[in-house]
């Protein structure tokens, strides 16, 4: 069993080449949920559905969130009836969210609504939440707090970043299976997401940190810092906000507690040593995820590794 | 002004006669709301829908509910993750349910979330929904009670009709405004909607019903019945149901305690003086609403009879 931890975009690139690389029966991908937030009265988890969309096979590639081929007839529609329009939600797409929010609604956990999802869409993986209880990350910036998606989305991550923090994190549990399925694993994968606002919020999840540790498994990382720049997302300007490099040697320092083997860009070869001395195995080599194949062979690399 | 009391869509067919004869700033729609329900863990409140749209001028006239030149993505994908789909709701429709909703849960009264939804698309007459507080048509049949959107949409009103009620009602407030314009109109109009499922509930929130007798303007009704059977949905069904003659005398008789006269069809001329027994004038005439000019003359009748 491989295990796989993972925000949106980014971790679902390596995602997509596990589909090709790995029987699907076999992943277990454990999804960050504190980006989750309330729009028109909607419950949307935007990485839990990147990672299914892109497991189902539906994805769109280009966007790199959504479905392929979606319409937008529903939020014009609510854009006329005076709703913000900034988070782009696409027709096919609303119904998971109106399915999901329904169904929570109805007092089922998330991790139960996910696994509906996905049996529906014909997704054999297991997605699992990190919790089944909201976390919400804030961003603090001198324009004031926001939630992930209105400093990501709305906001275009152009405010100065103060500080990170993970409200209702002390009280989250991990959803049920994943520290029995840490523990079990064959081995555990940190996908390349953003270490602050992707991973860090899994392994904030009490209980989530010290399975790492203890697992007999190998955890491999790959990382997401390509010569100080991340390749999706605000990763590099987040960092710094909370104390780490923003490079593949604060990645690995990040993770330095639980951490086997770190991939790194072959860009980045000159911090080997750097990353050897904290006990953790370097590899460098092509871990841009540009096309399919590029995501194959990186997921090939990955498994090798472990 | 103009008061105007309806159901969907057999209503909103008199409603755009009015459109094009009243100024719309003079029309107050009293509509009734014991056809909502909650699907997709939405609230969907079918009349108020219908004749916003319709007097929004985005009804679809084709098919007597939605918008015009809908699209149906949502729906298909709701089904696909396992949602039932006898309910037709059109993409842009869905917009309106997702905001009604939201502006619900948010603690705003329905009639409040109405003014917005006007507001929104451009209806200037007010459209009011007969109470803020939440009742439900309950139709008893030898197979259990059913909703009215279950029973008239999902089974195509083909049980047999032992009773109906509105649970809720006696705990029901007219909604703000709505006894006071009714006091103060310069007449009042019944549409030729359903009298047992449309009109009833307007009628049996409590107060209103005394409005109508007491108001000095006249009360005029359309007959929904024509010949014994009602030009759309199963009024003449379920009128027995509840001791009415399936009739345009039996409509008289139904709204006698307040009701100055009705306009009947030309066919059930022979019943005039049955009504006209009730102290009820009759006039005969044609009350088809197949086309905009039917609609737009039977308004005119209407109005010169007021």
């Amino acid at each position: 069993m491989l295990v796989v931890f993972t925000g949106g975009t980014g971790g679902a690139k390596l995602i997509e080449g596990f589909r090709f690389t790995v029987n699907s029966k076999d992943l277990i991908i454990i999804c960050n949920t504190a980006d989750d937030f309330i729009l028109h009265g909607l419950h949307i988890s935007p990485d839990l559905d990147t990672v299914t969309y892109t497991l189902a096979g539906i994805a769109d590639p280009e966007k790199g969130w959504g479905i392929n081929d979606d319409s937008f007839v529903v939020l014009e529609a609510l854009g006329r009836l005076g709703a913000e329009t900034w988070f782009k939600l696409g027709d096919k797409d609303l119904a998971t969210h109106i399915t999901r929010t329904r169904l929570l609604r109805e007092g089922r956990p998330l991790s139960q609504v996910t696994k509906h999802i996905c049996a529906a869409l014909g997704v054999e993986a297991a997605v699992v939440p990190m919790c089944d209880q909201r976390v919400a990350t804030l961003v603090t910036t001198p324009q004031g707090d926001f939630s992930f998606q209105e400093y990501f989305v709305k906001r275009r991550w152009e405010d100065e970043v103060k500080g990170i923090f993970f409200d209702g994190i002390e009280d989250a549990e991990p959803a049920p299976g994943i520290l029995d399925s840490i523990s079990k694993a064959a081995a555990v994968v940190i996908c390349p997401s953003n270490p602050v606002t992707s991973i860090g919020p899994i392994l904030g999840v009490p209980g989530v940190r010290d399975a790492l540790r203890q697992t007999q498994a190998p955890v491999i990382a790959v990382s997401p810092i390509i010569q100080g720049a991340s390749f999706s997302g605000p990763a590099h300007r987040l960092m710094p906000a909370v104390k780490m490099e923003a490079s593949a040697f604060g990645v690995a320092a990040a993770y330095a507690d639980f951490l086997d083997a770190i991939l790194i860009a072959r860009e980045d070869q000159s911090l080997k040593s750097k990353i050897q001395a904290l006990g953790i195995d370097a590899v460098a080599g092509p871990i841009r995820l540009d096309s399919l194949a590029h995501k194959k062979k990186l997921a090939e690399s990955v498994l090798s590794l472990c």
